[in-house]
């Protein structure tokens, strides 16, 4: 939404509490959960994406043709999905949601597993990199965003082996020095700070 | 496609094998994969859909309002991921992947899950379809082909409850009914064969 130069408020859910509040507004009681000027509610962070898209066309985040918005979405669902659960639930999850959540002690070789399963998506987006401009093509889409959210939660925690991937740090550096960027570089977990290099653009 | 009246060729990948033909299209090694008749490669299910309302409009499975199809993607995902994860892997991934890929013997605990959170989903079914006339809406859309393709899956098992969910049952014979859906029951799978309700219109 700042990329779209939208404003907006943000209200803290704690999904693992499945509250009311947030099953009334999402039967998956998931978040986000997008509440709209007029009052309508989009869940999934998906659907919320194309609705932007299709309300808020100031700003591109998607491209014109079909196929460019194919490679857009194959890449979200890489990260939203496969990142997601290779890496982000076996570091986030049993380090940061697991303590919130009350739910246990984290499994060490699930992280051990997330520690491993991110070289080989950092290598990708090496990969991927030093043949595009952004990760889908010459413009920076949905796919960065998507891939930016995923390593970010997982920078966080220090856990991203930064010096290993240089391509891959630069594409990072470039989304951190974004003004889109900068005020979630900002946000702290209570009892839980960031480390210095997280919202730090020389990292 | 069958919907939207277009010919196709199917080919078969076992993506638990990893190879090479598989990597070659799609580098998550994940199926579906389409190739249009210019050869363009299009990866990942939602993708494809999007894909195939953008270039092949005379079939419309997405409606025209922001909001509405908002409600549809939300559906797409609630099936792709939420179904796909509390019963397909819990029955399929268990009862028949495990089989095919000879990666071990079905795990009693995490099919008796699936057979209990298949009743949640039925109902979710049902309380949206004593609303609607399909899933998201007035028309057919993905949302109710993203759904068909998870039951079909178990309910090749013959491990859907029908009895206890009567609304559900309405609306999946109608969607057993269409054209479209036809020629996909009649599908066997080698050594597996289907149970005679299986491709019954009258289950």
């Amino acid at each position: 939404m700042n990329e779209k130069g939208l404003s907006y408020e943000l209200a803290v859910e704690k999904p693992w509490e499945h509250g009311d509040s947030l099953l009334a507004i999402n039967p998956a009681a998931e978040v986000p959960v997008l509440k709209d000027e007029n009052g309508a509610l989009i869940a999934d962070a998906q659907a919320i994406c194309e609705y932007l898209e299709e309300t808020y066309e100031d700003v591109k985040l998607l491209p014109e043709h079909p196929n460019a918005r194919a490679e857009v979405r194959r890449l979200i669902a890489w990260f939203d999905r496969k990142f997601q659960t290779e890496v982000t639930d076996n570091l986030v999850d049993e380090k940061v949601i697991k303590r919130l959540s009350r739910t246990g002690t984290p499994n060490t070789a699930a992280i051990r597993a997330g520690h491993h399963n991110i070289h080989y998506h950092l290598d990708y987006i090496s990969y991927l990199t030093e043949r595009r401009n952004w990760l889908a093509g010459d413009e920076l889409t949905y796919a960065d965003l998507a891939a930016a959210a995923q390593i970010s939660a997982v920078d966080y925690l220090g856990d991203v082996p930064w010096e290993q991937h240089p391509s891959a740090k630069v594409w990072y550096s470039r989304i951190k020095s974004r003004p889109s960027f900068r005020p979630l570089l900002a946000d702290n977990l209570p009892g839980m700070p960031a480390p210095s290099h997280y919202a730090d653009l020389d990292f």
